[in-house]
């Protein structure tokens, strides 16, 4: 039987701020990334969100970001390579260990919003993130974009690289995201998020926003949890991935 | 010889802002109480600390705070019991991980200000507290208030106390710190500082400010390091206490 | 025909997160409280929420806080004279200079959360309080608890009080607030909620939890819009007023 | 008998940081621009600032910045144009407010930082700072770069734009400020900080880093109150300027 690991960002509140149901989620993936305290996330959502996790034998990773509240960490920020790297060592370094004060084990890290943007895209962001990650644990694995900076720099440092694909976004001919800018960029319809991840699954296939065919090789799938119907997307996934014989979890 | 441990709060800048020469200090001290974030420590600042507490074999302990920059976690907060735990477990986590990540080991943790003060006289506030921090580890010390509710509720915890005091500050009869409002609650006078120093180690008893002697019985001394001139009463310390044959160190 | 304000607390919300339907809760209420960023409210909400009072001729209020967004201004936190004055003399001036500039006029503050139930039991806090309030402009009306400190201060300040009474919640005999914490503090009941309403407006009475009855002479109703169903109660209300001929607007 | 008028940026403290002495510095400036609490400033700095301001009859400035305390509004930051116009509104608000509180009159604003310099080479940033200025009140002196996208806009809009020079700072032939990073662009030498700024007020030229003479025509002068020896600038500057029978004064 195939298996997939699918992904939620989630803990992404902020104190009496809880806009998901984290708790419905959690139940309905194999792993999740947990705000750090950076662009969401204070230490009370936190615990809370390790503690779903355990229960539900989630594998719990950081999802470390700049430094912004006010923006949810999804603006742009020029930061020093020493504020990178210290910045993210002391996310990752809080969230590991508090999941290990609560009796887990923290599985990978992936940076959050416009940090997982740019670090997508230029060396010098990524590459003080990814030493903070290693510095903190080389055995942790990190979630990135396929054939992007994201995978050749985490493979350079030694890092395990998870490739990551998006079940309710289109891609592009050129394998980057539509951006959300763009007419049918982001995927409502739950049959259509569920035929684009069996495809990515089955085939390492996405139909392009354009109309072409392109190849992409995940081995974990995200399903953004602050879209609308996030729960109905992951609950239709359900009855679909078991219909074609595939199951939800991680081998990590 | 006799040996004492001497400790100081560092890292207590933010951003730009580094009110202290947290160079000169470290090389005259023992163990360093390090800012964690929530009252003072952005993290280049933390990472920064941390590299020079290594370099000068300065054991290293988590200065955990209330939230709240803007008043220095000098004001009290009335946070409940599980934003007490998730607070500390938080600060405390992301220290222990920056420095291993750094290649160190932490030592101790000590709280900071309102919070250090809240939690000797009040259980309900100290049991969050010195449970955070041994679901972190339990074999870290915490140093605290002798005969306070700091000592019976750390040890109560199963961590282990280390008894605290204060060189630069006068006592009451009671036991007490006398309060900083009162004339002559801060000693800035250096022979005196040195005096009060030799006095808890020597005789285990200090000259309170209402004329009495008072036992006490401490295994590290604090020296503040937002004092005015920190830095001379360190170095006199030093002169004075080899002239004692009284090492500066830590047992631990 | 008779009329009375009815007053929410809105702008409640930060950066990404709107946890309430503010535009819609506009539409039904005669005057609201903007929260000023201090315990909610980024500038981008704060201008969305005056630009939303002004088309909907809401009058609007500021509602300072403590410093505390972690906490959501519920905490409370031991600020100095000092502080108190000056941060509520930021945040209303912040507030203030937003409605002008973009075409309103302030008419009233309220402090919110810890600070309002801190500044209605000691003088200590109210007096820095409304001398901010005074200062900023003198013509402004403050909401408060009515024959409290709020009252006698605020008069004493030279400042116009309304007393302020709440829809949603229960009253004890002592005519203070039953705590959230005691059963039925909280009313949900569309029908219990418009029956004290009427009978605050039209008998100067509530039935208190505790079974009496309690006068109570109010010129302003709160409904807090984070209750689940505010906008359901604020609905039946309008209804229920009209029955009444009873009109919800502000007089000021 | 010409004059200048000389500003320097202060209250840019935080909380118990007060890295400048800034009751000293108001002595000898004729405006000053402060800090409105995004960068840095917190409600009782500021509240300080204007008094001291006030009692020195210096003329009161806003100084806006990006929301980024941790790195002191340096940092590049992606704001969109109703993030920047919603931010600049609150600040410069806050301290119009306040400045009006304490008996005062705001007389400018000049942005901070990163925003400063980002806004003298993009419209789309300065178009929405200055209409938040605009807005906040149309009389309102706005300090800028000379001949940059800052008077070109702060024009447009229809405020009163007051070109500015650097006393401190190297210029290039380019007309741009030589960059910190290159040799000799911040000048700490008394007399040759005395010698540019007495040039750029007698002969409307500076020598640039690159040996050229500059056309630069200033109405204000900024001394930078976090260079280290601001204080020993400032006063040698007084004596200088008044041998060349040169005021200092604001006009406006």
């Amino acid at each position: 039987m195939d298996s997939i690991d699918i992904n939620c960002d989630l803990g992404e509140g902020f104190g009496i701020y809880k806009p998901v149901d984290d708790a419905a989620l959690m139940k309905l993936i194999s792993s999740c990334n947990i705000a750090c305290g950076f662009h969401a996330g204070d230490p009370v959502l936190i615990r809370k969100t390790i503690d779903s996790a355990l229960e539900n034998q989630v594998k719990i990773g950081a999802h470390p970001s700049y430094p912004d509240l006010q923006g949810f960490g999804r603006r742009d920020m020029q930061l020093s390579e020493e504020e990178l790297y210290t910045n993210v060592l002391y996310q990752v370094s809080a969230l590991k260990g508090m999941v290990e004060a609560l009796g887990g084990k923290m599985n990978h890290v992936k940076p959050h919003g416009a940090l997982y943007n740019a670090s997508a895209r230029d060396e010098a962001i990524s590459a003080p993130v990814y030493q903070a990650i290693f510095d903190v644990d080389p055995n942790l694995y990190v979630f990135g974009l396929p054939n992007s900076i994201h995978e050749s720099v985490a493979t350079k440092k030694g890092l395990k690289f998870i490739p990551e694909a998006f079940g309710d976004r289109r891609y592009l001919s050129t394998g980057a995201l539509a951006p959300r800018s763009m007419d049918g960029a982001v995927i409502n319809d739950l049959d259509n998020v569920s035929a684009q991840v069996v495809s990515i699954i089955r085939k390492g296939k996405v139909n392009t926003l354009d109309d072409q065919l392109f190849d992409i090789h995940a081995k974990t799938i995200c399903i953004h949890s602050d879209t609308a119907n996030s729960l109905d997307i992951l609950k239709t996934l359900h009855t679909v991935l078991r219909s074609h014989k595939i199951e939800i979890k991680s081998d990590r």
